[in-house]
């Protein structure tokens, strides 16, 4: 069968691979569509050598359908139309215990630290699949993942009907967080600098700006009657965002640290003590992220066609990185597998 | 009457006073004790030369009884114990609409922005009195004031029996800070590098220990079973403080920060990120506060006697800064009016 394998050093190969028989408690796809990540084109830049090894078939946002069933599986059929939530964790650390799994300290994440979903088949253990209902493509499906994340982000940030909510950072995940809040009925403004997705973001009906053309700060108090923002949403990992942050919120408003801060940030803990500010992590997503997802993709309140900028054959995913990376014209490109 | 005023570079005057007639609303205290707080010695060392004209007559960690009474305030009466919860907000700020005017945008610190209580007599808006029970001794109640600061530090942290709590520093604040939460039913550890407030902090019942001797993240994980603290109350400002916080935490554990950080440190985001945890920024206190610490202070069950390292007359202000800013064997000072 088909699969790409990133080679380490920027290079991605195009081969094939054995399909694997599932075992007890495993079922194997068919893999439909796998969007490329915004984690993915970090591990092409060579960024998380040390975590993974090469040859290594990554991919993880992706739909399919049930292809094999192993041993012990009973929830699910041949031809099941399913999406992953690719977390395995080791049910026996601190985290585990505390019912938080998601970020088990001995976390392993398929398509990472595992093969992934970038090859015709995947096998992978039953407890990690979610079924899609049919009135969802598995085009769309493969944009659960990461939907997934942002319910999450706005799950744990308690946004609430007329909230004011900034996003820092316009990417997909930027815009999802932003999409997740509106339909959850908060006031949303992005801040991005690529005039694409600013554009992009505002004829998906959010409101975005340029922070180095509009006064962010100036029109969010202006908004808000000079009390600040309700929620703000760190997804750019600069710090020109961590810097922002603490200027937008209200009095003991939340900034919620969705972005992976690769440098320690300077922050402003002498504001967060004089308003009495929060913040708060959010990793990944738990199951009920995953069922939210699907329930808000299927609803079709979304406009999920217009965040994928393309559809790809698989062997396309050298350029796909390479796209991506030069920042331009592009939201989310998925692979046809 | 007698009263002691800050003239600016490092210098106090001790002089006289005319006492001001209690107006509509107010009431007229006589001063029994006055706490020296570190607010007081920042303003001694010019740090905040920019907020506060001189000559002034500091204090705020007050206890007194009622001397005379304006018109229309019927709560009280002549001879009454009471404190002051020296905050004088403006109501009509985004902070006070939202219910938070104890951290009003406009907030009037009294004793700061206006007279304090290093006088004979104090004239103060009568909203700001709680009542002392007949039980807490003027002594006592001059501790109320820092001791709400805890209360409220506690409170916001939402500390529950059998927590795992640090507290990152050991001057007057993390020690009532200790003190409340161990009283919570938190098993505390105080991480302090001065060698006589470790010795206080174990005179006390409280396990201190100094961080350059001990591995404190060791000691945590061991005691924790490699979880980690639940809460890290961070009242030490320092870089060094900010950096261990994060290393402390359990997975979605909780950083409070109480001190004044002058300077912006750098914060691990990326360990926010993945183990979800949360920050909060607490400041002052509010009425509940003040409440709950005048009847924890009033239930004996607190070592009130022990934090009070001397008793002096009014005129040894300036010898009680000197004595504070040398960090030698020295917890809080009180002034006898």
């Amino acid at each position: 069968m088909q699969a790409v394998f990133y080679e380490g050093d920027r290079k991605v190969s195009v081969g094939t691979n054995a399909p694997i028989a599932p075992q007890k408690g495993e079922v194997q796809l068919k893999v439909s569509h796998c969007g490329i990540c915004g984690t993915d084109l970090h591990i092409f830049h060579g960024a998380m050598d040390q975590r993974v090894t090469f040859p290594q078939v990554l991919g993880h946002e992706m739909s399919g359908t049930v292809h094999a069933i192993g041993e012990g599986v009973s929830d699910f059929s041949i031809g099941d139309k399913v999406v992953v939530m690719p977390l395995a964790p080791c049910g026996d650390c601190p985290a585990c215990e505390a019912g938080h799994s998601h970020i088990c300290h001995n976390l392993k994440f398929l398509g990472i630290d595992t093969p992934g979903a970038f090859q015709s088949y995947w096998t992978v253990p039953a407890y990690t699949l979610h079924k899609l209902p049919d009135e969802l493509s598995l085009k769309h499906g493969a944009l659960i993942e990461p939907l997934a994340v942002a319910c999450h982000d706005v799950r744990l940030a308690d946004v609430k009907d007329g909230d004011h909510v900034v996003v820092l950072g316009g990417g997909p995940i930027g815009m999802l967080v932003a999409l997740v809040a509106k339909n959850a009925g908060a006031n949303v403004i992005i801040s991005e600098i690529n005039p694409y997705r600013v554009s992009l973001a505002n004829q998906l009906g959010l409101k975005a700006i340029n922070p180095q053309e509009t006064d962010l700060v100036d029109l969010v108090m202006t908004e808000t009657d000079h009390a600040g923002a309700d929620i703000v949403f760190e997804v750019s990992g600069s710090q020109a965002g961590a810097n922002i942050m603490t200027d937008l919120l209200r009095t003991r408003g939340l900034a919620v640290i969705v972005a992976i801060f690769a440098k320690k940030p300077e922050i402003d803990l002498f504001r967060f003590f004089w308003r009495e500010l929060r913040l708060q992590g959010v990793r990944v997503y738990e199951s009920q992220d995953f069922a939210d997802a699907i329930a808000l993709a299927a609803s079709g309140q979304l406009p999920l066609d217009e965040l994928i900028t393309d559809v790809r054959p698989l062997n396309d995913l050298q350029s796909g990185f390479e796209d991506m990376e030069k920042g331009g014209q592009v939201m989310k490109i998925l692979l046809e597998i």
